[in-house]
């Protein structure tokens, strides 16, 4: 079958020599694994991070890819609850555990260290593969797993957003960001957002956000808060640094901020005399639950909502993708077209 | 009425000359306040805080004194609720608003600005009156309202905390610190209390915790691991600083940590790497909501349980008492006896 493959990690210039597209073997199963013939895949910066050797216990060779939409052609024998030809997406989070709390320690992410989806097939256990919401195309499906599993778990089981909230959303072009918007506005909160690009807050807009800053400003907390009438709920943030500090300013008295990253890295200062006088709550989020996982679905096909998509480009064209949102030029997925 | 009277701030070796017990009128009610005829009343970091300046906006002179047991003596033409003669504790958080998540802006503390429970007599709104709970003797009572009420909000409506977790308490002498671990106990759960002092560990496991260290040993995080298997799931934190930055670490994956203060400042840095990874909630919790105050009244009636007393002084002897606190000699309330 046709893959992508990294066999060397470095700096984004070398990425054409350390990744290619080419025949590899297809994947053999066990008795409860499913092959997945995929029709699309997306990027998460992981893969990115990935590609560049910024990331823990890295094992190559390996297929990159976390997320992935398509149909099962093989199946092990234990295998009774899908037939061939089901449509399905896969949940990349695997062996999160049985807690809701907390993943256990054996948790990994699917496209490393084990092969992922930046493939013709993939070999996955039928405990992570979900039948595609009716309401979704394959391609707007494959865009969903790792950043709507992310976006879910971080808005609804850690920051707990309610209908009618004011919620802001940090980095809005991001794809966690972009779902959390997606899914905040489905479920009644009015939503603003940060961004570096007035595009993105323009787009945002278009979306149904209400308003939104531009982070270069240096007012952008005053901005945010006169927009919000100085009543910020919930926040969603992914980057950290020190936005983070910011975002303890702008909350209010008994908010609650659901962190998922720090792209900026940690801060350098912690307001905790802000944090019990406000009573805010801080709530650490990373990837989700196989619950989260199936609420996430679920949302989608109740509330009839489509993920944002940036780009489509065809695996062959997977370098171009990976420089695109290594530039921090998209808003939304972007999508990887695997077949044909 | 004889009233302990501060007319200036200043060092804990100027408190003879700034706090004086005189005589000085009795209060005056409006039509849906009482006058308490005080028993008992308690100390709290707060007065010595304020005694030394150490405190937004502070109003002299002033009669401290945040918490209080006594009995009814006057009460206004609206009040239906009480009775002359009843026995009644004092909620000192004044004007909390109709939140459970958080306090209104016009939240006060019972002893500055408003003149508190170190005098003979109170005046009282009747929202802020609580019968005593019958298993309590008027000593008792009055040693929980204010560390009790934050303690309670911090352990339950904070940290959630459950039967049978472990929980870790730090710096146990103090009064929030010793009435969050009587609750955890009587709540089912395993609890580990650290302290700068070997004896107050050794109080601690008597009073039955499970365990503690001594923080002066660079090692205490680690021996809090050993002792609770490496399974701290709750921290209840009033010191912050460098020690905050070790909770973070010591905390397991899926752990709570609810922060009522800062004794040690804001610490340095935070670990937002480790709070979204290892899925950590902080909660911020200062005072409470009438719904808390009621629910933590109700606690110790219903669990038979009794504040840890420290040491009992007279009225007169009060600035022997507030030394005490100062030298942070105490383990659990310090009680004062407001009459003969």
């Amino acid at each position: 079958m046709k893959a992508a493959v990294l066999k060397k990690t470095g700096e984004i210039s070398e990425l054409m020599q350390n990744l290619s597209v080419k025949e590899v073997p297809e994947p053999e199963i066990s008795s409860s694994d499913v092959i997945v013939s995929l029709n699309y895949s997306a990027l998460n910066h992981r893969d990115i991070w990935i590609t560049k050797g910024l990331y823990p216990k890295i094992d190559l060779p390996v297929i990159p890819g976390s997320d992935g939409c398509g149909t099962i052609v093989e199946k092990g024998s234990s295998v009774t609850e899908f037939n061939l030809g089901d449509s399905v997406i896969i949940n990349p989070c695997l062996d999160w555990g049985f807690r809701q709390t907390h993943q256990s320690k054996k948790m990994s992410i699917l496209g490393m260290p084990v092969n992922g989806t930046f493939a013709e097939y993939v070999k996955i256990n039928k405990a992570n593969v979900f039948m595609k919401p009716s309401s979704l195309t394959s391609l707007e499906a494959a865009a969903i797993p790792l950043c709507g599993l992310t976006a879910y778990r971080a808005l609804f089981n850690r920051a707990d957003l309610k209908n009618g909230e004011n919620v802001l959303i940090t980095g809005i072009g991001g794809g966690v960001a972009s779902l959390a918007m997606i899914f905040a506005i489905a479920h009644g909160a009015a939503v603003y957002v940060t961004s570096g690009n007035d595009e993105k807050i323009e787009l945002a807009k278009q979306l149904g956000a209400v308003g939104g800053a531009n982070y270069n400003n240096p007012d952008w907390d005053k901005e945010i808060l006169k927009l919000a009438n100085n009543d910020i709920q919930v926040i969603v943030d992914g980057t950290g640094g020190k936005i983070f500090n910011k975002l303890v300013d702008i909350i209010n008295y008994g908010g609650r901020i659901a962190s998922y990253g720090a792209t900026l890295g940690n801060p350098d200062k912690f307001a905790l005399n802000k944090i019990f006088w406000k009573q805010i709550t801080i709530s650490g989020a990373t990837l989700g639950s196989p619950s989260d996982f199936m609420n996430m679905v679920l949302f989608f096909e109740l509330n009839k909502i489509k993920p944002v998509i940036d780009e489509v480009y065809d695996l062959q064209m997977i370098h171009q993708a990976m420089f695109r949102m290594n530039n921090g030029e998209q808003f939304g997925k972007i999508v990887i077209k695997n077949m044909e």
